[in-house]
């Protein structure tokens, strides 16, 4: 069983860490709200577990943590953000904050940025639409991990598309989700228990299906969504592409093969064809379209009938996109995070590198 | 051997079909060109064959051919259209072009359109931007086909997603998808061919595996991208609902297992939510982030790397989203379209009901 740490006490250690960075106040309020908002939701593979691996990056001079985050370029309903190599978790905040603004202006705002750095869980960001009532998008390019269809070479990241909708009494609709089969962390958590991976999720370095949960570290590579031709695969692959294209090539980051990759011992890729990497934010408001009563009963309708749909046989309920992250929340806020105690060794040297105590 | 029939001759008669229908001289127009892009593009299912279904919709008053389609609502970047029971196939292109001048103006455009009909394929009306710089994008929602992840309901249609990206020397991005596994076109091709569907894309009425091609009419479902839980079928049950909420609920069409059937015969839901089909258009001007010049650099370089990328053994290269329609357009309008029996035969009844003659 995973110990549980409160969130306030969470909260505290990586704030101080951020500080200790050199982060602004304000900066490291943003950074460990949105870092934490992972263990929060339950995507434990995106919050502090990864606290270390930003801090080495910022120890190699790959995050800059007094970052001058910039509008280079925009128009009514667009802007160009150049992050500055700040911190993603800082960096993508700013900018759908911009896309938010545009979208109060003139309908619809959307941000491409380059320059920036990992941004925690999509989610984040796109829900921050919600309480402007507007919808809100976020995708992020990554390191490459994925084959496209037919190939045996990294070119995407998990590339992940988050979705946030209003609704009224019924809670938002937030998708989040990597364009691949699984999510990179979903295999971490197999390496832990030394489990073996479903078919599908990855492949060999040959491009054989694998179940091997470490095939990674053996020149193998996760699998788009679909995981293989017959099954839509091609599909994953191009919304990955799109992904890495709205991001990285509208900015200026870098895209594809040469993503930079978050470890910090794995070398930058020679020849980048851009700065750092990227994001694209937007946000829509729904008053552009429709009025608000009109789409909130709509929409809280959509959700009733949704959830109510005919259950298969041995299964409970259908659930509508965000609910499981909801209870996660609800119940880790309430009861406390289970951290894994690889990730508490990993936090408490972290701790004792900057002088920071860790909770008992 | 399908007989192969020329573009023009199918053109030709597709029009006067559409003229008999009570259709303008331009709309028949648009509509031929959209239906037969299909063809063209090798996506067989949703061409000629669909002619007859237009015609039976028209025939018990759910296609109107001489719609007021008008905008009802908009800002600088959106709009909503009301198509008036309008062909998608005229709607669609209408609203894109709407989406179009928006961006022109602004830097970006989205219209959310109800009260409409099948808009043929979806990549047609995402690739009207690539002429003017633009990525565009399409989708819609559909007949419910498909149970969400855990249900054994029909809930929401194929719901596709197009987008377009231009490029330089490269032949642009174009990605259209159908949100399930396989779209509903490929199990017709399997039906006439009395063959099985593979595993994953489809389930029996009780949600178990099937690989049954007919199993629609056996009260079974369609799947959504990743077949099942362990493969992502939250995901592309995800996709497949926001492209329902963006195309029907922000316009105010009618929704998940409330869309209007295609086939003429299925009566209509009760108690309608909304009016019609819904689509979602958007367009994206290049220089409103970036200059076109830098973009196109880039874009072409992301291609020429991607069809590089190591092909898995067994495996010529590694495509492009895009690659397999533009092959089969050049090749269908060099050497024709090949037309199976039963179409022709279908065909040929609508030239008899309508005194067209048939093609020799």
């Amino acid at each position: 069983m995973n110990q549980l740490y409160s969130y306030e006490l969470l909260y505290t250690f990586t704030k101080t860490v951020f500080l200790k960075m050199g982060c602004s106040e304000l900066d490291a309020t943003t950074a460990t709200t949105v870092l934490l908002s992972a263990d929060l939701r339950g995507i434990d593979s995106h919050g502090v577990a990864r606290l270390s691996g930003y801090i080495r990056l910022w120890e190699v001079g790959r995050i800059n943590t007094t970052p001058n985050i910039q509008v280079v370029h925009e128009t009514p309903s667009t802007a160009v953000v150049d992050g500055d190599s700040g911190l993603g978790l800082v960096v993508a905040p700013f900018a759908m904050q911009i896309a938010i603004e545009k979208a109060k202006q003139v309908g619809t705002g959307w941000v491409s940025v380059r320059n920036t750095n990992h941004f925690g869980i999509a989610g984040y960001h796109a829900m921050m639409a919600l309480k402007h009532s507007m919808i809100g998008m976020a995708m992020t390019n990554a390191s490459a991990l994925v084959a496209p269809t037919f190939s045996i070479e990294r070119m995407l990241g998990t590339n992940p598309i988050a979705v946030a909708i209003p609704a009224g009494e019924q809670p938002p609709f937030v998708a989040d989700m990597a364009t691949t089969t699984a999510a990179n962390g979903k295999l971490e958590i197999l390496q832990r228990k030394n489990a073996e991976a479903p078919l599908g999720w990855v492949q060999d370095k040959e491009g054989q299906a694998s179940t091997d949960a470490n095939i990674l570290k053996q020149a193998g590579a996760l699998l788009p969504l679909g995981s293989d031709r017959e099954h839509g695969s091609h599909k994953g692959y191009a919304l990955g592409a799109i992904v890495d294209i709205f991001s990285a090539i509208l900015s200026g980051g870098s895209y594809g093969p040469w993503a930079p990759p978050f470890p910090a011992y794995v070398p930058m890729p020679e020849n980048m064809p851009g700065k750092g990497l990227g994001h694209f934010l937007g946000a829509m408001r729904i008053d552009a379209f429709r009025s608000q009563e009109e789409f909130t009963l709509h929409m809280d309708n959509w959700i009733k009938r949704f959830r109510n749909a005919k259950p298969a046989p041995g299964q409970d309920r259908v659930l509508i996109p965000g609910d499981p992250e909801r209870e996660y929340e609800q119940e880790r806020m309430e009861k406390g995070i289970p951290i894994v105690a690889s990730v508490v060794d990993d936090l408490k040297a972290v701790g004792e590198k900057f002088g920071i105590p860790w909770m008992a």
